[in-house]
């Protein structure tokens, strides 16, 4: 019984991004987290940390199936997963080599690292989707670019502008988000490993190529140090997912506007029914997008707040991370594909030139 | 596979609150949907506006399990999901009769009443489990009240005081708290009816009585007009659950600050257990509480976006108020959960007069 | 050169509460400060604290003039301002009593006292602001109120309704508004004096019967203990301000969409400018409340942050409240002035009976 | 009398940045608007659009000042400063070149590239003194880098690390920072000219070279179109602030936790007094850190609502940035400037190999 509305019984009709769901999902966390602790191994063979034929059981692990209540349990006790996993996943080892799965590694490696890798395909999906929606905009002033529609500021009428104008508004922060995207992956996409205390204390000289052999192997960047506590890169990605569900708000707000009755500056092919009035035709996914990017802007700034993480590692505000983060991606998940089905509904927009005058 | 930290397969070991997560559950929503429409349509009867027959129709609606897959389809097409679910209601009923379920009502009459239906026991949990929480601060005050505590402000040592002096520090605000509950819940606890836009109009003279008749069946309190528009009682709740969150906050950082080895001036029954360092006891409660406190700090003030609510309706406003409210109840239910696990693991506090001086 | 937008050389042209200003002030701040350096001393007097010649020295400081630079430079050193502003009190003082001044009070407790001192003005401000702003509705109400609106849910349009149903909702929540005023004061106008450390450690059996004397005085009310750091009346006065600016910016939301071109829902007496289209006339109150209420939801969720408050005093989150409340009151002062000069400003709303059908 | 502690009469003695504020300040706008306007005449006179004798004119201009009670009304009246100040412009002028100044801009071109052009300065001052800090750092490494520090996670005493192990987590994201900040000029420091619906209307084929040449000559980037609906590049930089404040509140946190009296990782050449407590050193800059931080987070939230600016310009959204956008500004200077004192403050840090064992 769900209780988020991105995964809720009936709510998900509205709301539901069954892609980046999948990616957000514990499944995909669980997935990831043995992805590492595999990797970690293999890269500790290379550096001849741990014996070969340790690694080769550890690969074993890759899909293992947890015990998810000994988990949910572990998570009670312990306030992270890792523990509880890292000793469901040593009982199937021979006891010769179960010391050596997590070796040197902490929590927040596995966990920060699991979602990383994740926020990879993440990031992939949305510059693919902003794209998509670049281009249904390309073709929204291919076909009604030409249209006439009176410009409104401060909600008055102004000058007539073409519909092109209002759509080249719409597309510009588009384009540059996929900018901001491009240049954000290399400070998020990073490695998480630092062992407990951040110092790969386990591994004197040889930490450092572990953590390259580990980021290698991952497909992940690497740093000149773990950032178990600095949270700048999560905080900035959190920052550009508001960023993109403000701009499609704006065009999500602009619709609302334009399908009021005494406007008819936009047609949609289909609304929302009402179960009182049986004559309405409700712009259901222009409003969502609004309320998405009011989500996301708030969110934003509540995540915000997890910058203020002290000393090493901080429970308090790395929790507020996962209690804000995996919403705020699915809203704007949800935002993009609202936006596409908004702006590949549009039957018509402003008045063509040879149109009756009013 | 559950997004949200509150019902998440694993995460939930640390954020669930199952009690009152089963109030803000789809199926407890659609109970509650379901009375909302019997008793409109025993209201009805009483005021001779539908035959009694419909009613007794009606009436066995009462365990409907509606087509979940069919809802969400609804809720995509229509952003809410009454209109679905009064079809497929009206679906079960003799023709001559299914006309006369939701009857006059408006999707937002059932979504905000099933709301405000589930929220009254939610008020009855939260105030129960304040109470709890002053009985175990009276606890720790009759086990260690009197034991010295060295007082810090901005973070540096100040004066000895005694350990009641901090509860009591604790303790006053949940007390509060209680006070404001009281006052709220007759401005919160109130049914929505108001049909298509909020004026009755399909009942001319009829209406109030028909509401009054309603929310007495439904244990409500009622308005002189339908608050279809008029948000204050769910922002002000919001608030208020934030206020509950951030005075245990308060608590938690209290803890987590006592609890630094350095200070020795708490000692916790179990602490977490680290998968790096087994030595360490990690005071995972205390620092939920001060994530919880700072989530629902940040979503109170998303949550208060919802007030600029325009016209008779606004799809966006309130949809906004689905994407932040239910994450907020869950957050400072868990909140309240994790207080009360922290103040009952107390092991000791302060420093009694007969220890050895340092 | 003032930053903020309420005291701006222009561009408090449109933000400015003078009355609500001046009480924010750090004139005001300062003199009331002095008053409860005064009403201590008096009060301790009578507790036979203090010896009568010092208070009627103390007295005398009542219109003092503190030396700003030095009291800035104080701030800078200490982070508060009272130890600098007691040094210069004490320096006008003989000094056989210097000593008698702020005689066993903490900063805290003369800062938040002379908040709280204004803040009872401030109250009062406002609650008879919104009783002119529900008057000023009413009088909407015997003007227009018969008036015929098309109703729009979800931007819509739906059903016709009268004006006075409009009018009707936004009345309501200002009611409401008042009542929760009413019940706020007695936890908000609460005098602090607890002493270095809360426990007026100074005063043994005395000090609970000081602080009673000293809250009389200065019509305050009174609690168990002093509130150094339980901090849910300053917010919950916070979580009000937004509900009030909220409720306020739905009217300017209705009031900007009603008065879009197309709408003709409403006649505005007088409207902004544009500097490049002498045509226009701009809602601009109407967008202001909008603005405002959105500043301050936000600020509210902001100032919520503060109710972590470690310890016996965190300079941290108690710094947080000064960087946050005053602005969200001269916000929401703002407000209310706002929707005074809206609402006065209608010189039609709606349709008459007889206007002539489009 | 002012209400911003940033320029207030003696909270600024912990807030100010006279720096930042000067080119914040109303004066520094108006100067940013007139050399708008000068640039804006000379731009046309190039592309033969205005006579060289009304550029000539509006060349004296450039140091005119206004009469500022006049444009405080006009701002109330119109909610922008523009209208007003054009008309005083013009009013300086012969007739026959009065026209000439502003020619086809629009309010909203000035104020945004007011605004960016002391932006760009703001930008640079950030940028050095990121770059001090990061010196601060380094001086900080190299004086103390090896001593020995307990490390701590979640609270608890974790394993010994070098103080340079964490100053490199306090430097690491100000490196990133400045990366950042170079990123994200191209898109804030774009020169706002559109005309009354951001198309040019008034100029046909010469508008974008008008355009090119304005921003030219005011040192600004240049797009394909004005930017008046599309926010992005503010909020992106609001969000960078909240970034730069939550970095340098993370030290604060730090500090504040490491100047407790059980703790003595830390040595600070002051702190501030207490009224109360003669015998403390309040960590005063380090708590700041942490309240500014707090207040930057919450605040990047309330801007990225202005991301939802309807149409082709929206009153309400716009304001809502002047509402924050300024305020945060100055408390991330007041950050930077916190922390530079607090990394200069620093006596010792950790335990040197030498001392002796506790």
């Amino acid at each position: 019984m769900a209780l988020s509305p991105f995964d809720h019984p009936f709510l998900s009709g509205l709301f539901a991004d069954p892609e980046i769901a999948a990616l957000m999902s514990a499944d995909a966390d669980l997935g990831a987290m043995l992805r590492f602790e595999v990797a970690l191994a293999e890269a500790q063979v290379d550096q001849g940390v741990i014996p070969e034929t340790a690694a080769s059981h550890i690969a074993r692990l890759i899909d293992f199936k947890p015990d998810l209540a000994a988990l949910r349990a572990g998570v009670g006790q312990d306030g992270v997963v890792v523990a509880q996993l890292v000793k469901q996943l040593r009982a199937q080892l021979p006891a010769a080599v179960a010391e050596f799965v997590h070796f040197g590694a902490t929590s927040q490696d596995v966990i920060d690292t699991s979602l990383v890798m994740r926020l990879a395909s993440v990031c992939d999906i949305f510059d693919d989707r902003l794209a998509g929606l670049v281009e249904d905009i390309d073709q929204l002033v291919a076909r009604f670019g030409t249209n006439r529609l009176m410009a409104r500021t401060r909600m008055q009428d102004a000058l007539e502008i073409s519909v092109a104008d209002r759509l080249i508004d719409w597309r510009a922060p588009l384009v540059r988000h996929r900018a901001r995207l491009k240049e954000l992956r290399s400070r998020l996409l990073v490695v998480q490993f630092g062992g407990a205390v951040g110092t790969l204390d386990k591994f004197n000289e040889t930490g450092p190529a572990i953590r390259t052999a580990l980021a290698e192997r991952l497909g992940l960047g690497n740093g000149a140090k773990s950032w178990h506590s600095a949270r700048d890169g999560i905080v900035e990605f959190g920052n550009w997912l508001a960023l993109v569900a403000g701009s499609l708000g704006k065009i999500g707000q602009d619709a609302a506007l334009m399908a009021q009755n005494a406007m008819g500056d936009i047609s949609l092919a289909s609304g929302g029914g009402s179960s009182a009035m049986p004559h309405k035709s409700n712009p259901v996914a222009a409003e969502a997008l609004v309320s998405l990017a009011r989500y996301a802007a708030g969110s934003s700034g509540t995540l915000a707040q997890a910058m203020v993480h002290e000393q090493e590692r901080s429970g308090a505000a790395w929790t507020l991370e996962w209690l804000v983060l995996p919403q705020l991606i699915l809203a704007t998940g949800s935002s993009t594909l609202h936006a596409g089905r908004l702006l590949t509904s549009i039957n018509s927009m402003g008045r063509s030139e040879t149109d009756a005058s009013p």
